[in-house]
């Protein structure tokens, strides 16, 4: 058995059966094992932030890690950007990153470049085997560390001629890590304090985390930028942190003790001149109740015993938008009303995004996959991931065209891998938040040249063709109407279906 | 002066007036100051590595460096890979990257990463701003790394509230290095030896270079992942060094000194099993005659001085191919019979190449910009920035279908900049070097599920709809007569045009 083969059975003695690849020369042992071992779901992709982001989504819906193939290291460096933005949600990955054969290494060959440094930055654990009899055991010490907890990326660089050499048996199937549960006898005297709620984040936004916390009868703030969160009727009192620090403060006003789970003090997304970057009142005092490699929910669910369980709010029939013309708002309203039960929707709407959230609040219960390191370019990969992991769920994409254009060639692979998402393209020809952000770090007034750089029309993008181009079947509506009419296709098939939603001017 | 205004005006002091931008919030000052200050062009791109790739394409045809302006750590990591063929190529880059301000920075806010460590692999020099009074004089310390020699990317990191703070006095005008001449003398008594040839890589590839070069009567090697390689009939006796091991190893045979002007000892792209990286024999003693920072021009000048310039070939008039099948010999016998004088050739055709360059060659002059790196994606951007640099020279892209999907938003800016660009999609469906490279590494036998990862089709990706999503004028050809009638409408138009050539299978 060659080193490709054992690094394959070793993944698969794991549980890890996906593969998000875009592969070179150095990785080609890799890919011809995959006919020599059954098991593996190779899944290309045309970029490698697909892979990244992909893997990143499917960790999210799965708490498991997908492994990702990338060539060398300006191969990872296509990865990174979305690899940054699966650190931030904590999601487990084994990336797996060909290097040069060792007697080639010395050479400045063109490809040649320091892997590890590409890695670190967002990896937890990163690894260049040494020589192939090690293949087995260093794969499963890289899968011990994606699961962290918390999640994390683990980089594994396997130079070629490890792969083509023998190499001894698979790796063991590694002991998944238990997140330790923390005492809660501190955190269950402050429950009475005036002005106390709880802010949660990372793996204790389960359906199960947020029932355990709806006892304990105080507000439920949750980190806008977790990995996952469940949302929709059953889970509206629960409130997102606002992404503006002054809408933030204002509904954290009030608030004394801030109770974290497995979440962080909120900070502002950006920093602002002549404004502090904490968005709780400076009074406020914060108390962990779990770290973020501790179990959260055990602690809800300690600290919430005895207390009765609230009633959740049921979905009530929502009624379709009017005609009329196309905005983030009737666009909300008609996702709401025709989403269906158990969805995932990926959020990377950016300035369209909060009249939508508030129609999505009284959907059914969903899954929001949301941007999480604000590396824009997540939305479709996250989705491709989700589509992955969750073949019978319905996957909707819900995607700024500006941010849409980091990583449009998942598109492709949702066609070729015949997924489930449906991509709503919010198509405001332009960098909207941006217009926002001038104002904020003070320009008062956006000169012609300054517009130049905001501006996505000259030409517009046609996302139609750019669909279709990738053999997605692609739709533009340009009114509520037409809107609703392809959204309800689209939720009634199976498949990738793309609607570009032409909004109309403000 | 804010200190966005301040380093806008010391670039402007050091003539560099093009800024290739994928702007976000911490970079805002910067593009307002742009209506403020006059010179300096801001072209957007929508995603970093049209960016980095158009940086490099600009300075390969200049010999001087352009800004690139990216968002944070994310931002910068997507354009990495394309600075990695910038580093390969010796390009003069600045790359400014926006941080969050100083006092965010203590914060893990969702963007918050480690900005030097992603810009340390590709670059030179890397400097976070510390205080926004050193503005102008840490961007001209910039400046000047990155002119090198040789050129480099120099990666200026700052934080915004040194953007939005008033800064002072622009930085001064940096004096341009020279390039050391090293002495010729004891490689003057080596050119008489048996089997002596002359390798040329870097600045040395300039028709000035490649004219002294002649003069000395010995074989002319060019290293072929240098930055730009003068071709067409006139450089035709100059071969550069072919990419797999064996045709180098057979064009190399019987060499026994080696000079190296601004390049090194060759060596193969990718290690084997059971083959040596080095190329030349293995008793061929190597000789600099240059290193990469000496000016390789005027040492060859020094060394022929006194032998006589011989008669260049001139290009004869090429017939146009037959009618048949769309292959890449027949295209690249119409790019030779309709390129015009001095034309720019942008190269990644991977696997469609040597029958292209075979044609080239008995081409009229024509600057190349060959693969530097080898990471695959900066054909399209490398195309962008040197329209932008030669606005009254024609730019082809030859381009592979697999390549070109890595950064296809490079059509964007062609359309929008109304770039003078011919982009040729070499559309054979596949990743078609792999099938070679897969052999190479040891598999005999491509399985299926081996094959899947190497195949582009399930879907086919329509070009003509993927140039036409982004602006671009597009058309498909299926057969050599339809290929040569599209070439020559773009020879004969200024502006972008996509021709998907459309493969003969093999």
């Amino acid at each position: 058995m060659n080193g490709a083969e054992c690094l394959l059975r070793t993944l698969l003695a794991n549980g890890i059966d996906l593969c998000l690849m875009n592969p070179g020369t150095s990785e080609m042992q890799f890919v011809a094992a995959l006919d020599r071992v059954p098991g593996m779901r190779g899944v290309l992709c045309l970029q490698e932030g697909v892979c990244s982001g992909a893997a990143d989504g499917y960790a999210r819906m799965t708490g498991r890690p997908a492994a990702t193939l990338l060539h060398l290291g300006p191969g990872l460096a296509n990865g990174l950007s979305n690899f940054h933005n699966a650190r931030k949600a904590r999601s487990p990955i084994l990336n797996i990153v060909g290097e040069h054969s060792t007697q080639h290494l010395r050479y400045d060959a063109p490809l040649t470049a320091d892997v590890e440094a590409f890695a670190r930055p967002v990896s937890g654990w990163v690894r260049t085997l040494a020589f192939a009899g090690n293949m087995g055991a260093v794969a499963a010490q890289a899968i011990r560390a994606a699961y962290g907890p918390p999640g994390q990326v683990a980089s594994l660089i396997i130079p070629a001629d490890h792969s083509w050499s023998p190499a001894g048996a698979p790796g063991p199937a590694v002991q998944k890590p238990t997140r330790a549960v923390p005492s809660v006898d501190r955190i269950r005297t402050i429950l009475n304090e005036p002005g106390v709620a709880l802010l949660l984040g990372g793996s204790a936004l389960s359906e199960q985390g947020l029932l355990a916390a709806s006892r304990l009868g105080i507000p439920v703030f949750l980190n806008r930028n977790s990995g996952r969160i469940p949302r929709g009727a059953p889970w509206s009192p629960a409130q997102r942190v606002p992404y503006f620090p002054e809408l933030a403060e204002a509904l954290l006003a009030g608030i004394r003790h801030m109770i974290l789970v497995e979440a962080e003090a909120p900070v502002s997304f950006f920093g602002y001149p002549n404004r502090r970057s904490t968005m709780a009142p400076e009074d406020c005092v914060f108390h962990t109740l779990a770290a973020q490699n501790e179990d959260g929910v055990a602690a809800l669910e300690a600290l919430g015993a005895g207390f009765p369980a609230p009633a959740l709010p049921r979905p009530a029939p929502l009624k379709l938008p009017a005609d009329g013309p196309l905005t983030p708002d009737t666009i909300g309203a008609a996702i709401a009303a025709l989403l269906p039960e158990n969805a995932i929707v990926s959020d990377e709407m950016v300035s369209s995004s909060e009249p939508v959230h508030l129609h999505l609040e009284r959907a059914p219960a969903h899954d929001l996959l949301p941007v999480t390191g604000g590396s824009i370019g997540q939305g479709l990969p996250v989705a491709v991931g989700a589509a992955l992991a969750c073949p019978d769920r319905k996957v909707i994409a819900l995607e700024a065209d500006g941010s849409g254009l980091y990583t449009p060639q998942s598109l492709w692979t949702m066609a070729r891998e015949h997924l489930d998402v449906t991509v709503v393209i919010f198509a405001n020809r332009r960098y909207r938040i941006l217009d926002v952000e001038m104002k904020r770090t003070g320009t008062t007034v956006i000169g012609p040249r300054a517009d130049e750089l905001v501006d996505l029309t000259r030409p517009d993008i046609d996302w139609r063709k750019l669909g279709e181009s990738f053999g997605v079947e692609s739709v533009s509506a340009t009114s509520t109407s037409e809107f609703v009419d392809h959204l309800r296709a689209a939720m009634n098939r199976k498949g990738p279906f793309l609607i570009e939603a032409v909004l109309a001017c403000e």
